[in-house]
């Protein structure tokens, strides 16, 4: 059973709590990303113009990305909500881009002019094949907004010479892949637009080859002049890009946090498109162990700042945590490869996680200032963690904005004869199902989720039709109330499917299904062996994890404890944070007094009573600087 | 009130604890880490003929420095063991330096055949006072065994040749200082082993110009071409180097540990020698914070691996710990100044805290290797700590052995009526006080302390004389008994002053007083600021600090809770990592069953029942490799 999600096209976010986000987004992070690769120079590397004489930066190995996720953006805006003038400044941009390709097909700002002899000689490091991948998802947003083909078509020839680039070693090809995996979700997306099976044929080498001896990084390293004792830090080299054994042999997620992820997506796309159950099985097995050891209650994913990498298995530290957005929504587009797969609710409750917590952490409330690091707790008076405007590497940002804006498309999906509603988010999607005769039925869902667990789903349609209508319950909710046109029905006899309640009969238009998720504070532990979160509790309130920032709590947040007696209140505050659930209640927190002259002693610290406040992670760091904030409290 | 130790010359240590820690030193560290120094090149590095185009690696600034603590080291040892044969290989050892000496007294092997037009061009960086400094310490212990004036006197010329280059601005001189302090507590000492006072001013001139603007690194690097951007990281490149402010200024311990204390060391002995009470007031504020606010339970210093060095107040993380070998010694060094000043025990509760735990835990109970770094947590399964024979940087292990033959100098002070005991160490004294007519008094001690709380302490003298025992009671101490030649005193009748029982009296030949210091396990807690210590205990009995090891508790250390009911039972295992005792306890763990495809969730681990056993934290890593090892453990 393979689902299909619903189009961008056919949906729109209409309000509620996802609206004022892709508002802000298109009115502020938009121009603001735009003036950022601008002004870097990311746009103008396109006129290749470059010398080695110039004043001006020459186009870095990952600048082309960057421009490339700016555009993507925009298209997914555009598909939603035209605006003229914002497709003109894209056309424009889009212009140059394609004005940059080579006779060849090649495109590649810094290999056309700085490193003019080194195209394809270092897979490894260089980015090469990643700047590739996006520029190709670039084009299909372009297209699929705008309808015009010159960059995908232009991608298309981009693609075209990869393929002759790169293959097995028998057809004197390059048996190569790229250090940064992203070619190969981009190529199936490209297989898919184009209808060409042969960048299909690409990816499937590309995902096969990897991890096979002799390794080609090694080799390609070699014919560089590199000796191994520079290219091998032993096996955790290889590891980092996952490069150490072929994919299906993997069942663990090890190295970059965003390779790992960008790689594991495009093994899903291939294994789903070849039917390669192998391979999906390995999928799989790595998920499982991604998502039950090595990611955080914010979604969050890599530990390590080291190799911006996974670490081992429950490696799960707070303040320490490296947490790249980009990792959080790799792990979203993965997560959502599988769930088409599988449709099993378990990874959406994984993406759920991710998009209310640490994806959306990475972008401030006003929308133009970003983190690239998501830690679980910090204290920004001794540190440098500030969200800001732009980074030197800066991959997040745009990440970010292009999974905002297309964020229509993870809603839904539908099989033959049912839909399936993942998320709850405010607005209409259009669907057609082959068991209910190919006619449009709209949905129409009414939520202010995630500040309350009630949704009203209305359906429209010409007539009558037979189907069902599966509803995620979320992992967090311990208990739903369902109503149809206005009649309560008893829950427990509502069938539920891996995680799915499923409404079927026949419907018909105006049907009113009413969904109402329990929604209370809970306190949350985590598994016993992750070291970090021992003695500590976090809390939750339906999908989205809570903090306490110094500004609402008083400095030394760490010598808070919550008994396990409190009550825990959740209080809508308009004001606060641009409208928000807060938590409050009682605690203790250490009394310093007592231990004047004394740093270790026979003695217990005492406590004082206090009261805490907690708001929503996504939000932390939004209210000035020098902010000490912790996720996990101690518990008491 | 100035104290003053009692020379090693009349010291021996005779039995117990330290006589077998002095003799593994003796026949397995000295011979080990000469085989090092020798192997290493940075014996024959002072034959002066290393080439550019030698095949040998160049000599290194840190290398004197190595070689000059190995003749330390020994001369020490033939101070209370006298040894021909190795008495020996020292005079040859030491020829070899002194022919190494340039016609104008400067001696560096790097700076006399690699860099050669480089001397003093780079004070901030390069080591060069300090390894002259270390070279002068050597001189003093080589001369105070062997009674031979070559070193002392070719290190005087040295010190001679110093002084006509470093001195005020307006002499024309260089207003410099070394970037690693140390030339000033060695110019301190030659100046009392010489009796030249010149040496003394011009430590008080290195004591009192650093920290004074301009800032001498910063002019050094303009004139070497650097940029300030390059050399100044901000304040921080100040602070690492203690060369931000006036040390008089000081009231917080900052930058590289071993630094810091090593020119705290420096800065007491020249405040003490001029009678210069600023400055001494300065010195015994940043001994504050420090002992207050930035010590390991362990008496390591300097929470950071970055720039080896002090973090904020409090900071004091364990796993990550650094608490370098060295800067716990240099924190014994500077307590001891101190202690003669003050006469106050807290500095000798300081220094028996590092000197049981974070000092003793640089080198394997077989003598021959060493720790650079002493976390207080560890898992050598993932990392990279273990003991070796030497380092790259290897100022640790030498330091060590230094600090353990010439032990017996820290043991006793006199002031003009008392006698001071400070630590409790089998082996005999010989004192003279001014008040008991100058005529020999021996103390002798018998004990198995740190094992043991009993402490017998015999005074041999040819006619009676009064005069005051003080006693140190140690901080860990709630209850002494008190006996004098077999009738127990009421101890509570005895004085105490600056946490020393004063026994005074008219004492005679044959005399026995007996101390009995109460030493059950102790659950110690940390100061309420310090964030990685919260909810959890460390054990402690007497001044040894405890640790759980993987060898004897399994895995998962951090998933074993302390009750706060549990029975503390100490047991002396003669078969145990050379004789300990060790603490055995009823537990709890963390049950991992019940989690089973769970990460994060509303529900509380279970906990089992177990047996813990811990052991004395200077032991650990002593069985094996792949040992998780824990001191501070959860209390429940």
């Amino acid at each position: 059973m393979t689902l299909t999600p619903i189009p961008l096209s056919n949906m729109r976010i209409t309000g509620g709590f996802w609206k004022s986000r892709q508002d802000i987004t298109r009115d502020v992070s938009i121009p603001a990303t735009f003036k950022q690769i601008k002004v870097t120079g990311r746009i103008d590397a396109f006129k290749l113009d470059w010398k080695p004489d110039a004043a001006s930066s020459p186009p870095h190995i990952f600048w082309d990305s960057d421009t490339a996720k700016w555009v993507e953006t925009v298209g997914y805006s555009l598909v939603t909500k035209p605006d003229k003038i914002l497709e003109k400044q894209l056309d424009a941009l889009v212009d140059s881009i394609v004005a940059a390709q080579q006779p060849d097909g090649y495109l590649n700002t810094h290999f056309t002019v700085v490193d003019r002899d080194k195209r394809f000689t270092n897979l490894r490091d260089l980015h090469e094949l990643y700047c590739a991948g996006h520029l190709m998802e670039a084009a299909i947003a372009h297209f699929q907004s705008t309808g015009k083909m010159n960059f995908l078509n232009a991608m298309a020839r981009y693609a075209d010479y990869l393929d002759s680039v790169f293959g097995p070693a028998e057809t004197g090809k390059k048996p190569g892949y790229c250090g940064h995996p992203e070619i190969e979700l981009a190529l199936v997306k490209l297989a898919k637009a184009t209808g060409k099976k042969k960048y299909l044929d690409l990816a499937t080498f590309f995902i096969n080859q990897r991890g096979q001896m002799p390794f080609y990084f090694e080799q390609e390293a070699e014919k560089r002049g590199e000796k191994p004792k520079d290219y091998l830090g032993a096996l955790r080299d290889r590891e980092y890009r996952q490069s150490h054994i072929p994919i299906r042999e993997m069942e663990e997620i090890v190295g970059h946090a965003v390779r790992a992820q960008y790689l594991m997506s495009g093994a899903v796309d291939v294994a789903r498109e070849t039917g390669d159950e192998d391979l999906m099985r390995a999928c799989r097995a790595v998920w499982n162990n991604a998502s039950m050891r090595k990611n955080y209650i914010t979604g969050g994913m890599g530990a390590r700042a080291e190799g911006e990498a996974f670490g081992e298995d429950y490696e799960l530290p707070n303040e320490s945590a490296y947490a790249e957005t980009c990792a959080a929504i790799a792990f979203f587009f993965w997560g959502h490869r599988l769930l088409q797969i599988d449709g099993d609710a378990k990874y959406a409750d994984a993406m759920e996680r991710a998009l209310y917590n640490g994806i959306l952490s990475g972008v401030s409330l006003s929308g133009d200032q970003f983190l690239y690091v998501n830690p679980l707790a910090a204290n920004l008076g001794a540190g440098k963690l500030e969200r800001t405007t732009w980074f030197g590497c800066s991959c997040c940002p745009n990440n970010l904005t292009r999974l905002v804006l297309s964020l229509g498309q993870y809603i839904y999906s539908v099989s033959s004869d049912a839909v399936y509603i993942h998320f709850f988010v405010e607005g209409e999607a259009k669907i057609s199902l082959a068991t209910a005769g190919g006619q449009e039925i709209t949905l129409r869902q009414k939520t202010i989720y995630p500040w309350e667990g009630k949704v009203d789903i209305t359906l429209s349609m010409a007539k009558e039709a037979e189907f069902a209508v599966k509803v995620r319950i979320p992992g967090w909710c311990k208990s739903v109330a369902v109503g149809i046109n206005g009649n309560e029905m008893d829950a427990s006899t509502i069938p539920v499917e891996k995680g799915y309640m499923v409404l079927s009969g026949a419907w018909n238009d105006g049907d009113v299904i009413e969904i109402v998720l329990d929604m209370p504070v809970e306190r949350v532990r985590a598994h016993p062996s992750i070291d970090a979160d021992r003695g500590l509790v976090a809390l939750q309130r339906g999908p989205v994890v809570y903090c306490l920032e110094e500004i609402d709590n008083g400095k030394n947040l760490g010598g808070i404890a919550l008994p396990r007696s409190s009550k825990l209140l959740p209080t809508f505050e308009p004001g606060l944070l641009g409208g928000v659930v807060a938590i409050s209640a009682d605690a203790s927190r250490l009394d310093m007094g007592g231990w004047e002259g004394i740093l270790y002693a026979n003695k217990e610290a005492k406590h004082r009573s206090t009261t805490i406040k907690a708001v929503p992670y996504f939000t932390w760091g939004n209210r000035g600087k020098s902010q000490e904030m912790i996720v996990w409290v101690r518990e008491q």
